[in-house]
């Protein structure tokens, strides 16, 4: 064979131990507080039929996924010859949301109501990778299926807002932006857009903070909406948040029913309160959400600058379900990805360092075995490596030829072990904490009587 | 939008919160273990450029793997069209070694030696699903890369003990068979086979204990050996193992050289032997492993009547990280499927029940939180949820209608609660502990006071 050199594909990572350690510290943290919230994990496969993709979110989707194929599945490689959206079957999973409605709907009759729903793997995206965005990413989804209660579109929030409190985050770092689709379409609704145009008013308003008033008016001609008051909403200043803000840019005649018609917006931010997460949060217009399954409440959560993509985003779909051959029954949910939350958490200087996350993950070495440099100690440093591991204890020994028992005792404090361990004999070990300085000599027997648990 | 039923792809499992509860049990066994014996954790991409799956294992395992390629990529379009074997620019990893040899290969100056690397993810294999074996399964790995040492072998195989034992298996339930290359190659080298055809020879003595002697005598005939001594060999008793029962099969002028020849052997049973897993391990002059890379020591965890594929399997491969481009470095590794794993706990009794996973996962919810029935107290429910899971606490609540508390108390019950929490008023609780019984009245504000940590 001869020597090639290979490299990882363009927006895929490689995690070596550090990198992989930072990662974990999310991860953990994501599992941490969905348990705490009373979430379950579920998991399902990689890749599924490239139609399960098609069914949520319609073919568009198509050319931003990864298509899967076996090398030797005739059928498929028959569908590959003959080019086009039907030439795999199976794809990588863009989210995890088609998989989680299928679950759901395939054993929806057994399932308690809710089910409250983790999860946390890998996502695909054939997208042009660049800043904040990858090819494969890691991504951590919150869902209550079977509860559609305003007080479970709180409890949606408060979990993701429990993950930001718990990685050291503050509202002055992210804010957490809130609208309702509902309340959103009766507005826009009764400021003269019909139905027909409802999905075109929902991009326009996702767009308003990125777009200028011209290019806003230029994007609603375009679309066909004419609504003069639909277009004097869209275009007050972007800063104006709040349901009394809202309230106060509507047209008179549409103002009287204000109250009524922004109710469902009341409701939220009074749920949002009582459960202790309102300092996170705020009402704000421009959240609409670019997927057309959402019904209901939907958030994002930002950084408070504004400069970067989205921390995390969701709301309730309570239709999605149903269209995977489920009973009809709402759900709320989110999803949040490591990368933009990694550089948000490194930007404000909330990233550990190496040992404090490697401590916070367990990783710590409890013991360091060390020879004191007599064929007869040197011969037994497996031996008593093997006995500390077998009894549950993380030990490691140097593989360094030195027989310096300074530099083996500095090697030891760089790997941040706990104790050291000296063979002296087959019978007597010496046990220095490295934490406090202090040492005694002891039977080898009683070895482990001499080690304090971890933490 | 209209309503369709899925299924997931064939080969592939959809882990519902039970289900997954059991897979995270063995991985967590396997972090755990890998941890403790100073292996620290590595990741890559899913999927990797076809052409590194090739360099390892040649165009044969082509076939096997899942083909990958982006929607939108012309390029991958264009291969598709041609069809064969380059239609993909992207594989599932059909398993983790070739990143794991790419990663170290593109920074080996820099990393220390040896690595110690584990890993556990999941694999894909585009092959017919049958019992033990699925087309996407969970895999955990661990190497020891730069250490060329019969120590390193002892090692590599020490960890996966560790593992077997932490899980509660016993040397009464399963057998780590060893064997070694080097030793092999140079007696049946001795035996009159020469180089060209060793690797025929190892096929021949990998599938003896599978074959009756007239099939092996026919196979060797296909392949061109023509030893009678090496057939002699092969067809000896299968169950005479051990280095003298190997040594007793050999002719009389090879006898001579026996010691001299099996000294590899010998040298990895005292080093099993030194660290203390030896009543696990036994040589088998079967194990010759079917990859080509391995150079050196190799071996197989099998269930003891050997009705089930190998548990785990691995050996030296000091050739590989050269064939990615990296200096000469000699390694030392073995993998574990979560599938046979599995069906081997379950078939001994060794899978804990749902609550002792649970509880081992530290899912374990702390407090369920109930009303006493007032409205004021049913309005305060979220709030005092919301404070707990903010501390920290693994707080749950009723999304019952009921309000019968001793229906509610049940429910905590079920759910493993360690206690239930009645909220009385604004300002006072009942803390029930659900494992003695015992209750006490507390004023709201000292709730966590009355919360022992867990475990």
């Amino acid at each position: 064979m001869g020597s090639t050199s290979f490299q990882a594909p363009t927006g895929t990572r490689d995690f070596y131990p550090i990198e992989l350690a930072r990662r974990r510290y999310i991860e953990r943290a994501w599992r941490a507080v969905s348990v705490r919230h009373g979430f379950e994990e579920i998991d399902g496969p990689t890749f599924e039929s490239i139609d399960l993709y098609k069914a949520k979110s319609g073919e568009g989707i198509v050319s931003e996924i990864f298509h899967v194929h076996s090398g030797k599945d005739e059928r498929s490689r028959a569908g590959a010859e003959q080019g086009g959206a039907r030439e795999a079957p199976f794809a990588l999973r863009p989210e995890f949301t088609p998989t989680l409605a299928r679950m759901y709907a395939s054993r929806a009759a057994q399932l308690p109501r809710p089910c409250k729903w983790f999860w946390q793997q890998s996502c695909f995206r054939a997208e042009r990778p660049q800043r904040g965005r990858l090819r494969e990413f890691m991504q951590w989804n919150c869902d209550i299926i079977g509860d559609g209660s305003p007080a479970a579109d709180a409890e949606a929030i408060g979990v993701c807002v429990g993950l930001l409190e718990e990685l050291g985050l503050t509202p002055e770092h992210v804010k957490v932006r809130f609208n309702h689709r509902g309340a959103l379409a009766a507005v826009v609704s009764r400021l003269g857009v019909d139905e027909q145009h409802m999905p075109a008013a929902f991009v326009l308003l996702d767009r308003r903070d990125r777009l200028s008033d011209d290019d806003l008016e230029a994007m609603a001609f375009e679309f066909g909406i004419t609504s003069f008051d639909f277009l004097r909403l869209l275009k007050r200043p972007r800063n104006a948040q709040g349901i009394d803000a809202m309230a106060a840019a509507l047209p008179a005649e549409v103002a009287r029913d204000a109250e009524a018609l922004l109710e469902p917006l009341r409701t939220v931010e009074s749920h949002l309160a009582g459960s202790g997460v309102g300092p996170w949060c705020s009402l704000d217009l421009n959240v609409a959400r670019g997927l057309a399954y959402y019904t209901g409440m939907v958030f994002e959560v930002h950084e408070i600058s504004g400069a970067m993509r989205a921390v995390a985003g969701g709301g309730r779909y309570d239709n999605l379900i149903e269209t995977f051959g489920g009973p009809a029954t709402p759900a709320v949910g989110f999803g949040m990805g490591d990368v933009v939350l990694s550089l948000v958490l490194q930007d404000k200087g909330l990233m550990p360092g190496d040992r404090e996350i490697a401590r916070a993950l367990g990783l710590r070495p409890d013991v360091q075995v060390i020879s004191n440099g007599s064929p007869e100690s040197d011969a037994l440093v497996p031996a008593v490596v093997g006995e500390l591991r077998r009894a549950g204890v993380h030990a490691r020994r140097s593989y360094k030829a030195t027989k310096n028992i300074g530099k083996l005792l500095k090697e030891a404090a760089d790997a941040d072990a706990r104790y050291a361990v000296i063979i002296e004999s087959a019978s007597e070990v010496t046990v220095k904490n490295l934490d406090d300085g202090t040492q005694v000599k002891a039977p080898r027997a009683d070895l482990r009587a001499h080690l304090s648990p971890a933490r």
